[in-house]
């Protein structure tokens, strides 16, 4: 069924601006480096109007190799699954072939996003194999622009940590919220409100 | 970007079985006939041995239409996030067009699935416009398969119903719960576990 044309065929790429806005070949040593990548594509995907305020990379905790990135793509690809985490999930285990980057020959790996994860993106990370989760603003100022995390908890948190996953809160937090207040100012679409 | 060598292109679709299992063109009127249609997916996942032992089907609620499918395809398409409710959601919305299924010009849409959403679906559902969940197994029936549904509590749930969603559990439940039983016979690969 290489062509169906019968059925739907979902494709997840990422936006022709990707190339410009990260260095692919550049190794990312600190968690502020990180964060300020996952931050740079959130303002980036306002910027071209590509979609909501938040972006995500995943890198090789030890090397700082980044794997892949992730911007919200719910309006460009209509799809409502495609948060900037999950595109980011999507793109590394397509990059690597494999379902989980959490195996017995493969680098530890960790998750940058320039905001707190939905519930839908906290289930999905537990399911990734990340073994890492940072995030730069927090679920409050996501709710100032009405954006819903849905049905997270402390316990879900705990969760994931008893699982493993560690989880490091509001990295460069003043320079993420920015980026939601430029998406406010601009007028976009809070789809999901 | 049509064609993108750079970077990975993640495609989702059904696999070559879904049409013979799947009744397109026929009307689903009752919450049996629909969670039937989703058991039979899930048990064809299994027989085909092209996923775990999850399916799920989007239908209009009043009419009984048939939009979208999904089935467990987290092996098949190396992908943590494809879960049998996750593809249907992409499936619909790609079919419609549109990144919700709750709309002023649309019918309102519902999710049949095999077992009890794990915590990414369950945030998926909310973003989704589903208005109505049908499920059959419980959480526990896949547990007793490892099967992890992640940070999914009693909470979770009433936030979905603040939200207008109607939630409906273990329809068909055994006959659910025998495909999870067939797949643990068959040893299956439990992934996440």
């Amino acid at each position: 069924m290489s062509e169906n044309e019968k059925h739907p065929v979902v494709r997840v790429e990422y936006p022709e601006w990707v190339d410009g806005v990260v260095e692919w070949d550049r190794t990312y040593a600190t968690d502020a480096e990180r964060m300020r990548l996952a931050i740079s594509i959130s303002r980036e995907n306002v910027e071209r109007e590509s979609g909501g305020p938040f972006g995500a990379a995943i890198f090789e905790s030890v090397s700082g190799r980044l794997i892949a990135v992730g911007m919200n793509s719910v309006v460009r690809l209509n799809n409502c699954t495609l948060h900037g985490e999950m595109v980011a999930f999507m793109m590394a285990q397509q990059k690597i072939g494999s379902f989980s980057l959490n195996g017995p020959n493969l680098p530890v790996h960790e998750l940058h996003t320039s905001c707190e994860p939905c519930a839908m993106c906290l289930g999905a990370t537990l399911w990734s194999g990340v073994q890492r989760v940072v995030y730069g603003a927090a679920r409050e100022d996501a709710s100032l622009l009405n954006f819903d995390e849905g049905p997270v908890f402390p316990e879900s948190y705990e969760y994931l940590e008893k699982r493993g996953i560690e989880i490091v809160r509001n990295v460069l937090r003043d320079e993420a919220r920015a980026v939601l207040e430029l998406y406010r100012q601009k007028s976009g679409k809070i789809y999901n409100a």
